[in-house]
C-alpha cells in the first residue's frame, strides 16, 4: 500500500502508467474528468470540475443519454415518450429493479435529475461532483409523492429530522453500523403504510406530478373540504385548539409587561 | 364568530352570499378551486383539486405567467432571455426584495418552481395544494448552492436536522414563539460566512447551477486535488482515520463472534 | 360533562360534596394536596404545592416508606438491609414486575428517588409536582448502567437526542400514536445487546453503583488499557485521526486569515 | 513524539523513569489509578478501575473531602453545615466562581455528585472513570431547577434534543468549531429569561430542592391552580383541543378499520 501510493501519487501518474502500457481507460485530454458509473448513477469529478465556477463541459453533460443506450437495447419507452405519463405502484423488490432501469431510460430521455453540487467529504473536505440518477430521483419523488398521502405527519416530521444523520451515514461508509441499523428499524417503520400509485409526467427535464392515489391514503376529503355539508372537521374545536396552544405565549407575554 | 360560522357553513355560502350583494371574488364555475396571492406566492386549494388524484385544470397552470404580467408592466426582463444567465449575489435586504421580484419573473417566464402537494395541516388534516413561488425558489436554490461553498459541514447537518422543525414553526404560525427565536438564533449563526456569487441557468423548468465562487469559499482545490504534486491532503492520515474510526466496529464484532 | 364541569368547578367543590355524601377520600385539611398512587409511582399536587417556593410538608415526604408498607406485607428485603448491595440481571418481563415491587421497597427503605419538579403540562401550563417513584428509579438507574457498558456509543447518542420527543409523547398520552411506533422501533433496536449484570449499592437516598458485568459488554480493557504490552489500540493511529478531524477547521481559519 | 512513543510505551514504563530520576508523582502500587484535578473535579481512572466490576477502592472514595481541604483553609461552610440550607442567585461570572468554590466545599462535606462510568472516548473505545465534581454538580441542578421555572416549554425540549450533541463536541475537543458556536447561540438564546433564586438542601450526597422563585417565572399559579374561583385555565378549551390533536389519529384508525 505505501508502494502503490509512492509510486502513483496522482491520477496523472495512473493515467501516464495506463497509457505506457496500454490499458484503456476512459479519461482523457478531451474528457478531462473522471467518471465513476453503476446501474443506478454516473458521476463526474476532478479535472475542469474541481474549480466549483467552471460550468461542466458539453461532454459530461451528454452522458445520461448515453448511460441509456448501453442499458436497454430495444427501446422500450417509446411507449413512455408517447403518452408522457407514466404510473409507479409500490411493487417487490425485483420489481423495483425493473422501474429503476425504466426509470432511468425515461429520464435519460428528458434530461431529468442532473445535479452539480460541492459535498463534503468525509475526510473534511468539499470538492465538487456532478451526478445523474435519473431513474433513482424519478423514483425518489414518486416515493416521496406517495408518503405525502400515506404517511402520518408527525413520523414524517420526525423522519425528515433524521435523514441528514442518515444519509451522513450511508455517505461516510456507514452502512454496517448499528446506529444506521436503530435508525433503519424507524425508517422501515414509517414505510408500513406507504403504498399506492403515483402518476407523473417527465417533461424536459421536470418531473410533474400528475396524481397519486392508496387504499390506505390519510387524506380524507371528507375531513379536508370546505364545504359545510360534506366536512367532518368541527370549526368550533379550532377555538380551544388555538387558545390551549397559546397559553404559554400569553402566560410569557404577560411576564413581559409586568417587567416593561 | 359563532354567528358568523353558522350563517357561512362553507365557501359555497360565502360564494352566493357575494354573488347575490355584488361582491367580485375570482373564483367561479370556470375556476372551481380558490386562490391567494402575495408578492412571493400564488396558491391554489380546494373545489376540483381536492381529489389528488386529479391533475391540476390548465388555467390553473398558467397561473405564474399571469402573475408575472400583474408584477411588471415594463418586460425589464428581457435581458434575461436573451442572455439566458443571471447571477446572483448576497446583498441587503433591498436588494433582496428587488432579486425576488425579478427572479419571480425569469421563473414566471420559463414555468419554473410550481409544486403540486398534499400538506400536513396544524389542525391535523392532510390537504392538496398547487403552489407557485418562482422567485422564491430560485432565491432558495441560488442561496443553498452558496452554502455548500461557504458553510462548514457540521454546521450544515446540524441546521439541516432542525429544519423540519423550522418549518413546522412557520407553517403552524408559531413565529413569534420562544422556540422559533431559539431556533432563528442558530441559523442565524450559521449564516454568518455564507456570501459570494451563484450562477444559474433558468431552462423550461429547470434550475441549473453555471457556477459558483466566494471570497470566504471553504473548498480548498489544492487540499481537494487528487493530483500529487498539488495537493494538500496526505493519503496517509487516512489510515489511522479509518482505524479509529471502526475501532467500536471491530470490538463490537469480536463480541459477535465470541458469542456465535 | 358541562353538567359536571358546572356543578365542580375544582377541587374544593368536589371534596365538599364528597363529605356531605359520606365518600371518603385521603386530602383534607391536614393534607392539603392531592395524592395519586399506583404500583409504580406515588405523585403529590396542588393545594400548598401550589407555591414552588414552598418547601413540601413532612406529611407529604414521608409517603414513600408507607408505600412500602402497603405493597408488601412481610419484609422480604431484610437481606438487603443487611447485605447493603444488590444486583439486577436483565431479565423476563415477569421477572422485571417483581424486580420493580423490590426495588421499590429497597428504595422506600433508603428514601431514594424523589423528585420536586415545575413540569410543563401539554395544555400549555407550567404545574409544580413531587414524586416517588423509588423502585423505577433504580431500575432506570441499574438498566442506564447496563447501556453504558453494552450500548455503541453512536446508538447511545442517537438515542439520547430522541429522549426529550419519546418522553414527551408519552407524558402528553400519545402512547397510541405511530410516531410513538417509529420512535419505540429506534430504541427497541437500540436494546438488542443490553444485557448483564448491574451491582448497586443504595444508602440514604443515593444510588451508588459497585459494578457492572456483561457477556456482550463491548468495553474491552485490552483496548482501553494503557499499558503498552497489553494494548491493542495503537497509538500512531491518532495522528491521523486528528489530523483529518481537524482539516476542515484547519480550512477555515487559513481562510478567517485570508480574510483579516 | 515517535521516539516518546517507543520509549514510553505505557503508564508502567512512564512511573519507572520518574522513580529512576526521583521525579514525585502521586500514582504509586497503593493508589493504583491515574488522578486528575483542577478547580471544577477531580478524575480517577485506569489500574484497577479498568475493570468495570470492581468498587473503587476507598482511597480514591474519600478524595472529594481530600479536595475539600485544599481548596479551603477556614471552615467557612460551618454556617452550611449548621443551616443544611443554601441559596444560589443567578449572577455574574466571578460570583459563579466563587458559588462553584463555595459549593465545592459544600458538597464535598456531604459526598455530593460521585459518577462511576463506562464513558465513550472519541477515539473509538470504552474506558471506565469515576469523577467527583461537587461543586458543578450543584450548580447545574440549581441551574436547571430555576430553568423549569422561568424557560418555556418547547425551548426546553428542543435545547435537551440538542445536548447529547453540544456534550458529545465539548468531550470530543470540539470547543472552537463552527457547530459548538452555531449550537451555543441557540443555548445563549434559551438563557436569556433564566434569572432567580434557587433553594437546596444537601444532605449525605443528596441535592433535595426547596425551593424556587423569579421575577420572570412562567409559573402562573392562577392558570395552573385547579380551584374553579381563582383559575383563568377554561376546561372547555380542552375539547377542542383534544378532538384536533386527535383528528389525524382518528382518520387513520377509520383507514385501518376500512382495511381490516
Amino acid at each position: 500500500m505505501p508502494e502503490f501510493q509512492a509510486r502513483f501519487k496522482g491520477r496523472a501518474e495512473m493515467l501516464a502508467y495506463c497509457k505506457k502500457n496500454g490499458i484503456k481507460v476512459e479519461a482523457s485530454a478531451k474528457k478531462p474528468y473522471s467518471m465513476d458509473r453503476n446501474l443506478l448513477h454516473i458521476s463526474f469529478e476532478s479535472g475542469v470540475l474541481e474549480d466549483p465556477w467552471a460550468e461542466p463541459p458539453r461532454t459530461c453533460s451528454n452522458s445520461a443519454l448515453r448511460l441509456r443506450m448501453r442499458l436497454t437495447r430495444r427501446n422500450t419507452w417509446n411507449w413512455f415518450l408517447k403518452r408522457a405519463y407514466a404510473s409507479w405502484s409500490m411493487a417487490s423488490a425485483s420489481h423495483r429493479r425493473t422501474l429503476c432501469a425504466r426509470s432511468t431510460n425515461s429520464a435519460a430521455n428528458t434530461a431529468s435529475a442532473r445535479v452539480d453540487l460541492v459535498e463534503n467529504r468525509f475526510v473534511g473536505m468539499k470538492s465538487r461532483g456532478v451526478y445523474e440518477t435519473p431513474g433513482g430521483t424519478i423514483l425518489h419523488f414518486a416515493h416521496h409523492q406517495m408518503e405525502t398521502l400515506t404517511m402520518d405527519r408527525e413520523v414524517m416530521h420526525l423522519r425528515d429530522s433524521l435523514i441528514p444523520k442518515y444519509s451522513e451515514l450511508v455517505y461516510y461508509g456507514f452502512w454496517f453500523s448499528p446506529e444506521r441499523e436503530a435508525l433503519q428499524a424507524l425508517v422501515t417503520e414509517s414505510q408500513k403504510n406507504v403504498t399506492g400509485t403515483v402518476r407523473l409526467k417527465l417533461y424536459k427535464g421536470n418531473i410533474i406530478t400528475a396524481g397519486r392515489k392508496s387504499p390506505v391514503s390519510l387524506y380524507n376529503p371528507r375531513v379536508a373540504t370546505m364545504e359545510a355539508d360534506k366536512g367532518a372537521y368541527n370549526q368550533t374545536d379550532a377555538t380551544g385548539f388555538i387558545r390551549l396552544n397559546a397559553l404559554r405565549l400569553k402566560v410569557a407575554a404577560q411576564v413581559r409587561d409586568n417587567k416593561g
